[in-house]
């Protein structure tokens, strides 16, 4: 099962819309067949398994890090290919929230006399598919949101400077982080001031995330590293109503795709915003900054997990705050989290706080 | 060796002016004496460990965790103590930095036939001994900065609410921090908000650290819980040269000490007032905050170590900000910490940072 969850984590950010699923078929305790849901969904991880198993298959067991399909999707049922292929007992820790399968999945197999295990490694399931769960349950993405920050919260000197606070190994390890999402979401200042590529470097060649900008009125420069990569990664603009029409034009010939958002105050609608992204597919966004973005995702509580880089320096109240204004007059409102994970990353700490259940 | 600093550690906070120093006497591979400097800087380690080994120190090897003394203070030297009692080896990390002994005690044991070693565990040795040899060295106590903060770095509300933003285990490890250092300082604005009584609870009864306040103007309630206790544990009060005579006057009458500290801009100068703290004995003083007494101490660079405890809460740009201004207007300009230590205390994260050598 550990090892089926393993090879589903590995398709985490390529898979979506679909869930990034592991599947292992052992037979008189030998590993016959591995699969991992493929770059873009499909084909999902159990028919690449029973390829591999081929005949080795009857008799077989399955681990499975999630509910197999029960529905004819671009894909015929997973189920079904399990059942055909002779297997005779099913392991997986947990029903596919999608209600076209939601236990579906599960009754086909018994229906059909193969035996199904749940409850095996469900923690571990819930955290690896959480973006497909609630993207399938609310409608939106599981939000990552990074601050990487001075050890008194501080992501810039009062005139601007931010490179580099963190050393880098932590850069390297946000591209990791970046990869493991669908997308990578930016506010419209950040872009303005770093004028960032938010691809994924230094990893090998691999599909590359989404990248996001939410700019209310899209007043960002068309000469930016963003607008010229356009048509090699797609660039999704989350604005206001109020975004003038020749900046959408504009943007809109350059390749980029126009996600256009309610307001809630003067933001974008945050909640909105996630619901349409979830809409287009996206289960997993890694969310960078800056602190108004930051602060608008954690007011509004759509912050799922929190990944804080602290590098051993301060600048003091001067410099600019890691988050902006939350709008918080009682300790009792103050949005909390969890401490999930916490170590050093070459000079700098990493802590991963995640939202209460 | 190990064991002569573990037991030289136990008494960090109870000796000063003196260094607390673990002294292990084995012979024929038994330990037959152990001391540890005793509350108050006397006895020393050396002469305790030697009562408890009584004749068997005859031949035996000394195990000390810094160089025997080799000058008459208030007790006879060490150095011809050991000798005396017959020792024939003694292993000691390194040279005592106070320049009344400065190799003199090693001189006079190999002067008298006794075989010396250093150079073992000399980094754990250096880091016990640190509050001591800062003085003896540069005339100041270590100053540990401690930073309860939420996770963006704040400590309060802006309306001021900060009770309690780290959990039980952080507060207890906090006593447990005061309890190994000579004296616990405050900045005025703390003093006030919070009505402290920064005594150590919870561990029992021992030695209470000195209550350290900065306040320029020595605008504090004499009617605090420091105020009301001041004849039970020490409170000495840093103040400027402007600060009233009656406010003075009102708390020498209380029982507290009074330190005239010089300005530097609109604050103490905080240079100053801790060689004057090191002028009257102090090792090692561990400072709370508030945020401007924090930035006075980072800017001037006295800050040795710096532990900063993150709580799973976030309160934003308004909230209050764990260091004041620091005048840093580059990257390259900023304080900067190594990081030595970093763990889990109950819902929180605690980090140790130390001063670049």
């Amino acid at each position: 099962m550990s090892l089926a969850l393993a090879l589903g984590r590995r398709g985490l950010g390529r898979t979506w819309p679909n869930p990034s699923v592991g599947c292992v078929i052992v037979r008189d305790g030998r590993i016959v067949g591995r699969g991992v849901t493929a770059p873009g969904g499909r084909p999902h991880a159990e028919p690449q398994a029973l390829a591999q198993a081929g005949k080795a298959a009857r008799g077989a067991t399955a681990y499975v890090s999630l509910e197999p399909c029960a529905h004819h999707g671009q894909t015929p049922p997973c189920a079904d290919a399990l059942v055909a292929a002779g297997i005779t007992r099913v392991v997986a820790p947990l029903t596919d929230g999608d209600p076209r399968v939601n236990g579906a999945g599960f009754a086909r197999l018994r229906g059909a006399g193969v035996e199904v295990v749940t409850g095996l490694c469900t923690d571990q399931a819930a955290e690896d598919h959480a973006g497909f769960f609630l993207r399938v349950g609310q409608g939106r993405p599981m939000v990552t949101l990074k601050l990487a920050q001075t050890l008194d919260g501080r992501i810039a000197t009062a005139t601007g400077e931010s490179q580099w606070i963190t050393g880098p190994e932590a850069r390297a390890q946000v591209h990791l982080m970046r990869a493991t999402h669908d997308a990578v979401l930016v506010g419209g200042g950040t872009a303005r001031a770093d004028d960032p590529s938010l691809n994924v470097r230094g990893l090998g060649a691999m599909p590359q995330p989404v990248r996001l900008v939410a700019s209310r009125k899209l007043d960002l420069p068309t000469d930016s590293v963003l607008a010229r990569t356009a048509r090699d990664i797609p660039v999704w603009l989350l604005h206001g109503p109020d975004a003038p029409g020749d900046r959408r034009e504009a943007w809109r010939v350059l390749g980029a795709e126009l996600v256009d958002c309610g307001l809630k105050g003067r933001h974008i609608d945050m909640g909105e915003a996630l619901r349409a992204l979830g809409d287009r597919g996206l289960t997993r966004v890694f969310c960078e900054g800056g602190g108004d973005l930051a602060a608008s995702l954690l007011s509004a509580g759509l912050v799922d997990r929190l990944v804080v880089f602290s590098a051993g320096m301060a600048l003091g109240a001067e410099g600019r705050p890691a988050l902006g204004a939350l709008g918080v007059e009682a300790l009792a409102d103050a949005p909390r989290f969890n401490l999930r994970e916490q170590r050093r990353v070459g000079a700098d700490v990493m802590q991963v706080w995640t939202a209460p259940a």
